[in-house]
Order: C-alpha cells, then structure tokens, then sequence
C-alpha cells in the first residue's frame, strides 16, 4: 500500500517537473528571473513584498500571489501599483495546500513575461508540500519568523534544505521573545549551512535594505550572464 | 483534468471517511474522547499541552504527535509524563503535510486507549490539509497565533469553520503587534460565529485555566452521556 502510493508520488513529481521545465523555458527566453517565495502562514511573506517591491532600482517586478482562497495579498501588493495576478487553488484544484507548476502555468497567459525582469510568486502559507513542488522557478526563498520557534528547521527540512535565502522576519519582537537566535542558526546550519540569512523586520524596516539589495542583485546577475 | 482530479480527492476522502469512523468506533468502546489539535507550524500547539496536560484535574491522557519529521515535541510532552506516541509521516507516509484516518489507525494498537479518558492528537502543523481528513475525532481544537496577523480566519476558512474551540494565543505578545484583536474575531465571526474562543498565553499562563477547563469539561460530559 506504501509502495504503491511511493509510486504515485513519484510519477506526481515527475510530471510536475516536465511542466515546471517548461516554465523555467518560458522565464529564461523572457529573461525573467523568478523567486519562489514560501513560508508557514502569518510569517509575513507580504509584508516582506511590500517593503521592497516598490523600490527596486529599476527593476520591472511583477507578482504572482497563490492563495487557496481570497485575493487579500494580491489587493494589498497592488497597492505597489504592480502587475499582480491572483491564483486561488481552491475553485479550480480542489484548495490544494500549495502551488505546482501546471497551476503557475494556467496563470502564465494573464503575465506580460516580456514586460518583467523579475516575477516573485507568493506560495501558499504552508511548510511542507510547497517545497515539494518546482514551479520553475531560479531560486527559493523563504520567510521564517522568530515567533515560530527554534525548532522549525529540523521539524521541516525540505524547505530550509531547498532555498537560496532564509529570512528571519520580525526581529522586532525578539526583545518579547523566549526564541534563542543563536539556536535557530545552528538547526539552520544543521540542514543548510550555505544558505544566506537575513535578519530584518518589515515592521520597523530593520534589514529591509539587504533585502532589497539582494533581490536587485538577482537580477543584475541574470543580465551579466545574458549574452547581448 | 480538473474533473478527474476532483473525483480522485472525493475517493480518497470517502476511504479515509470509512476509516475515520473505524478509529471512532474503537474511541467509543474503550470510552475515549478524541481531540483533533491543529494550528500553522509555531503556532504553540505543544506549549498549549505542556501547560495543561500535567494537571486535568483526574482526567488520565495521552498524547498522539503528529509530526513529519523527528521526535522533539513529543519529548518535550514526556516530561509530563504522559502516554506519548510518536507518528512521523514522513518515512512511512511520503512526508505528507497532514495527518489522516489511516495513519492514526497504524498508531492504535501502540496506545492503551482503556487506560485513557482522552486523547489529544497533535496534528502536524498547517492551516489547510489537517482540516481536510477526519481521524475519528469528538472535537476540533485549534491554536491561532496573534503573531499570524487578522486575516488567517478568511484566508484558511476550512480549519476555522470546522472547529470547536479557537485558542487565539500568544496574547502576551499583543502590546507589541499591530494585530487588531477585533477585526480577527470579527473574521472569525464572518466563518464560525458559534466557534468559542479562549485568549491564552502558554508563556505566562493567562487564560490558561479555562483551557484546562474546557478539557476536563469535555470527558465530564461525556462520562455522564455514557449508560452505567
């Protein structure tokens, strides 16, 4: 019965991959670099959007906001005056817990790729399935809030495992805290010691520069590489 | 694609319905009630149990620890010394984001349910799939976090409207927020008006007596349901 199941998954898998391929080719001859963005629900995913995206160095960014219902996120980012597409999966996917690649790919259409240089797609607040699923995206990132605890590295470590860039958000409330950060750190080093982290509250703005500078040097990488 | 696919989840959920009763069945005999506990990841779930579990006023409970990896909350809950059983969906599972019927069913013959008035089943944490599938529950508690922000109630309206009690936690941290405490009550009315809702710290035990309560008054109430 496990095996069986082990099996489905895998096939499940792999045909997510052959779509999420077929983005990332989309992306690629657009020249759009696109972040896949996760965290558990609350962690404050876009508020870390809004912090930076109005102001990113001439970088022409758009949004992808998946939620499973409601269109909150994407009314506030638009707000950013952004292009920003809302992608439910709860009427057309049975209120799947995360985005996959054939979901990204049924919103591609409504994108203007050749408008953008960079397109950050808001996964489903979840710490699990998210992970488990390419969208075609360059790079992952996620936000890890310091409200959450210490232990959410080791109790979930795909995602930590996968991502290019950890953001430890509400460093704020540290103060209030019982959250040892030097803890955390460690069970980050435990399942991905090469992952840069930043610590930065979009509360108060603390780190929201390196944050910003981060995602503009994403970019800037992308057009050095590009043949002209 | 989609049609098919919505079939599929329907069968899927009709099986684990079939098992859900199964467990609720084996409850009833042995005269156990079930508490289903879900919450997003550090939303404090086990700090919720460490503070009352240890002291329910002649109620004997165990613990059933939902986690897709390791073992840390249920060591954490051992200190109670309670019954605690570990269920990890990772190895067995395919690392699946939520608990479901069968799962619990593979843990029952390692719980002495007539030793038990109650069962806590710590779901694994995450606002979607856990609300989903049936385990053979009494009632659905769940943990929401002020540090998740107002919005989870309309963004996750499935966990919220199917639960019996809403622990809104972590309310030390209040003076600290920008949550606006009655605008998520005020959410939480618009999915489950009827849902009661406790105001509770784990870290400095405010509110924390009446979730205690609530526990014993559910075994209460069931004792007298239950002929001599």
């Amino acid at each position: 019965m496990h095996r069986t199941k082990v099996k489905i998954v895998e096939e499940a898998l792999d045909a997510n991959n052959t779509i999420a391929r077929a983005n990332r080719d989309d992306f690629d001859r657009a020249g759009v670099r696109v972040v896949n963005f996760m965290s558990s629900p609350g962690a404050g995913k876009t508020s870390l959007l809004e912090g930076v995206l109005g102001d990113l160095d001439g970088v022409r960014v758009g949004v992808l906001e998946g939620d499973v219902q409601g269109s909150m996120d994407a009314e506030r980012l638009a707000g950013l005056h952004l292009p920003v597409t809302q992608l439910n999966t709860d009427p057309g996917f049975g209120g799947e817990c995360h985005l996959d690649a054939n979901m990204v790919r049924s919103a591609l259409p409504g994108i203007a790729l050749g408008e953008l240089d960079l397109l950050v797609i808001e996964n489903v607040g979840n710490l699990v399935c998210p992970a488990e699923f390419a969208l075609g995206e360059d790079v992952r990132v996620m936000a890890a809030s310091v409200t959450e605890g210490e232990d959410k590295p080791l109790k979930y470590p795909l995602m930590f495992r996968t991502c290019d860039l950890v953001l430890v958000n509400k460093i704020d409330l540290l103060a209030h805290l019982d959250f040892d950060l030097d803890r955390f750190l460690y069970n980050l080093d435990q399942v991905n010691p090469h992952a840069p982290r930043l610590l930065v509250s979009a509360r108060t703005g603390e780190g929201m520069e390196r944050w910003r500078e981060w995602l503009t040097a994403l970019v800037r990488r992308a057009r050095a590489k590009t043949p002209a």
